[in-house]
């Protein structure tokens, strides 16, 4: 059974009380609920994990070597100035998809530039809950393709 | 019923026998095949474009307006040049989604300027003719709520 | 009698429906009406043209010569990226006016180099509609300078 | 009936002497004298002024406040320098029109940014005397239309 | 009664013996007791927090919602690298003070920039021990006037 | 008795009727009332100064060498193109002290550079009024410490 | 036989007509007319094709695949603008060359960088007519050693 | 007897299954192994250290003042993003030797820039495990050295 | 009779007390001597001044022309900041020496850029009170070339 | 009879064995042989000269003058760094023709911009030794069509 | 056995009496002694050789293919500006270590960037003569493993 | 007797048949046969020296260390581009004296950064053969002031 491993950045555990205009009105539970829904639907296995430090983000992508099929990523903050964490996406080499809530092209300069995309599949960004949908979509369909 | 338009940019028509190892072996024909079975699916009603012309694409959302609920657009080499483009979503106001079948990212540095992702609602790249679909799925999602 | 030639550029077809805040409520049959009463009053032949396409433009210019005395033009979004018309203009070296509907100085970064304005007589900006009225005075004013 | 200031910034009081080619042959004092016909025509009233002080037309600004209802503004030199002219503009919140006598975009590269344009309404430039003249009509077409 | 949350950044648990001429003699727990007697004269409540860590940081910040009425921060190196503690800051919606004991723009070009500052409600820099005692000051006067 | 200039830069006369919404509703006489009740207090000597000719405030700088122990300046718009204010607070030597009311690092791009910062002794910004009653007071603890 | 393409990209059916300094006193029928003689001296087919549609351009690039050997071609305004040529070279992979009469390298610094130039095998420019003459020789060269 | 400390920066503890062309197959354990030969050879105490988190890594350099004569520290990814690390050695002042496995100079833009370097004493880098060995023999000179 | 002016911009009237480590002991009042000696020795007028005000700096410029031969200027703080004394500098087409007292090349990084150097006729800098008499040196041999 | 010189830049005399797959395999010898066969057919007098000097090569050029119609030129490794052998070619005057073995536009970043380019007649690039005998062929055209 | 090159770049011989400081007090010859020392007892061939030339550390390089198994080379001052030094070790192919006596990266910023960099092998740098020895002992490592 | 070395960069042997409308009509020899008439009167004794190479000239000034009391030198296009050649000054600590023919201000713009003129003690340019007058006396002057 395809194993997928979903990392939420710092301050999405806010998610619901934030900046609701920009990151709309759900919680960070309910994220998880409904990728779990479609998880079960697919018959694939979910993890989630949310980690206000870049350090234990690392480490659990570093430890997820051989135990996840694919990576599902919304690195928040870290997107824009995290080489650590995409160096642990190069070293464990499991395919990874980056995902963002709002669009960030939309938003401040140094927000355009991800040091993640280089190293991953491929990004969704700016549909709201349905870019973590839609990129579990994207990673179920990848992991089902690795041989287990 | 919600209307979708898609709108291929310029060399798509070459999909198949161009560059495969970055944009696969798949055709435009079998990209807008897969498109229509998943509109018939989803009961929206579906428009394909393609078009090698920056003027043609600018011509082709401008009498968009009023016409159809949501564009899907893979701008290909326009990304990253045409201001008219992005100028004629504006105009027209209609939600649009900005698809690339390759990892725009892990490529040459001019290709990661977007022109077209800050007028866009949101952004799917690097999925290959997945990018598509999955792009699809986010329009379909805006269409249908809007009211028609 | 001297002959002027009014160039409109890439979606301005889609005035007075487009973003009326940044545009105004007039549409391009009233401008070239407002444009062509002027013409009539001050004797001069006028001849109006709106093209989507670069290539068409470039085109129009090219044949514009030994025909039109002075050129008044619109580039909108070709004003930011179009070496071809700017070829043309210098190509056929007809005094040339630049306008714009909007103050391209207060918006968007990439609006603030125009690659035409270096090969222009001068730039009339900002002023809505008046901004062709005011660049037609201007190019009156050169056209019968010249001799016929 | 109303008011138009009219300021000129440095050097200016040089024309007719200066740089032939770039500027013209005619005096500030024709200039002035133009203006003036055309504000008869137009009953407008019409104050002008020159100064080679940033400082003085910072206050000349300044003291505007509720007597005028347009200032027409050829800045000079001090467009590419003075945030506190332009900071005078926003803080009285006249419509400012910046003019130009030569065109600032076909000269060297420091003097293609306004620091003034972004706050002006628009701008006029390169039709030597005829930039004061149309820009006069604009600031009019202001004027006339403001509650006095 | 109104509560204040200070933070100190990364190293600043190392002053007093640190770099002298930059940050002056006096230790983290002299600073803290400093502010903590304004506190008691001002009738505020403080709460004090280091962390060398930018989750920790985030995090703290995350959990002073609805608990603080001002955040008094000198997020030391972590000013010039840290989108995260930004994002946490936007997030909370709590007015920031951000303070710096030396003068930031008279050291290295990196330092000159603060990606904390476009989100505070102001800076205090350059005064030593000051800096805390002023910005504290004036994040008590916000606190006061906010209601309860 | 240790003395304080205060210095204010251009268009800060117009305060209290200027753009509210960025610098507040109180005029420059209410914050110099302030400023000298707090020198009062305080037992030191305070003289002000406003001019909108960066000529008169280096001037004014230039006369205040063996006057005055320290230097309260707000240099408005000269803060980021004057280097003949730079130099003059170089010249002198009297450690100098800059505010602004506004956070000039939440504004435009070109207000985040300061060619004074580097020579003052802090900087305060972002407070209103506050910010010159805080800097008052790390004025009056410097000048309090040198030798008269 | 060798077939070559020879591409003119826009303004260039002006010359002989247009800036005579920067690009000679020829003809485009005369250059094609020397072409022509030349392949029949090298028994080569040639197909000369002029076009200021990019469009147009990408899509004879676009049908090339499978019929010619060697595209010779003269970018013009499009060398420094367009993407979607460069992108429809390295779709059809057929060695292209790049020409160009004047010498690109002495004039305006935008003309300085060719978007073509990376997916060309080489470059001639800056002799006149000769460019041409010279890229065909080229051309035939690389043509007669492809298989057929 | 000299002590030494050896900081082993983020995703470190994955060498030998990672990226093994630029890193080489060796382990974290391997390198550790391979130093405290060399260091008991040379008769000074070496401790250990690998940290994914930049705070840990800040804390471990504070707590090392008065205890270590010299560190030798490989960032990884932290050279190019921590100013805490910077900030760190700079204010315990113990001499800094920075080392890297794989030529930092011959890979992304990015991993050309290290904030470590300016305030290191010296750098190795580019010789796999070797760059240790020969970073440790440069510490270990400069920690005999010391006084102790 | 030549005829030279010689002018002092902003601080210079400090000279004597200021940063004498970079000016140098000596005073303005000193300088203006021997270049008086010198003058006299050549036979040539000499009037000099000195101002703080760039606007007071321009209108001397402006008046100068008709009368003086040559200007010898240092610039001081308007060097790097003033188009209004280059304008007016190409206004009167009087030929101009720009002199530094300090090497301007070996201090901040805005010292090295003159806006004044591109349209004087050369520049000599670094060599205190000696630069200002090989300045004049220059100027004579200029004035004395031109015909009265 | 017209004279050319060969100028071959450093490292060009490693040719055949160094780096083929950029360069080749034919060595300098050869395509000195295959240039002298071209300039025996078209009756013109061929001097080729290698050196890894500069200075030598500046030399060279400036003892051409008089000597010499045409300079063909590989600056190789100093085309992007070379100055002076720049100058030497300004101040002979002598039409200079630049070519390349390697397409230069398609490799390093550095490589792109040639010192050598503005002041040459023209350039030939990416053709291998093919570089070369289109290279002469321009410049014995040129030199032909000189006096002697 | 395993023959190693020495390279000395410009202004080297000066050592001793040069900048004590940032260099040292050791010489050259001091530096070659050592090296030799070392060779001696790891039994490998040195070759020293020092230069001013740019040119001739070219051709030593050039003339080094089959003869040495390394090169160790401190660049100096050409290793911020040396493209032809670069390409003549590309040519050769022969593993090369760059070493640097002071820490580059602690001085100017131009200093800061070496064209040499990418295609050695590593970098020593900051170490004094250390930096020589320790570059020795990693060129004996290579130099060994390489067959001969 | 004060001793100074005078030496001419590139391409200065040509001087006098060299673009003379930027470098004048004077040869080298007439430039040295001034140099040495004023060495005469003033009593130093004068060597000079020109060198294409940039090897020669760093040795030059090597070994000029205590035979010279200062150096005069136009570096012509080493200026822009040696790095060697300002290491050679620093490293002897002889004061230096750099001199340009023409006004480099006013030409290209790589010719406006001097990599020499932050360690010279000043700088004369844009004087014709004058700047080298004024230029020796200034090295006079220092010259006579060193103790000998």
């Amino acid at each position: 059974m395809a194993k997928i491993l979903v990392i939420h950045g710092p301050n999405l555990n806010l998610l619901g009380g934030r900046e609701v205009d920009i990151y709309g009105k759900f919680t960070l539970q309910e994220i998880d609920a409904e990728l779990k829904k479609i998880a079960k639907v697919e018959k694939v296995e979910l993890e989630t994990f949310q980690s206000n430090h870049e350090g234990e983000i690392v480490e659990k992508i570093g430890k997820a070597k051989g135990k996840f099929d694919c990576i599902l990523i919304n690195p928040a903050a870290y997107t824009h100035t995290s080489v650590a964490i995409r160096d642990a996406i190069s070293a464990v080499a499991i395919p990874t998809i980056e995902v963002h809530i709002s669009n960030i092209y939309a938003r401040e300069d140094f927000r355009r530039t991800s040091l993640i995309a280089p190293v991953a599949v491929g990004q969704v960004s700016g549909f709201g809950m349905n870019s973590y949908k839609l990129g579990l979509k994207a990673a179920i369909d990848i992991a089902k393709r690795r041989p287990h």
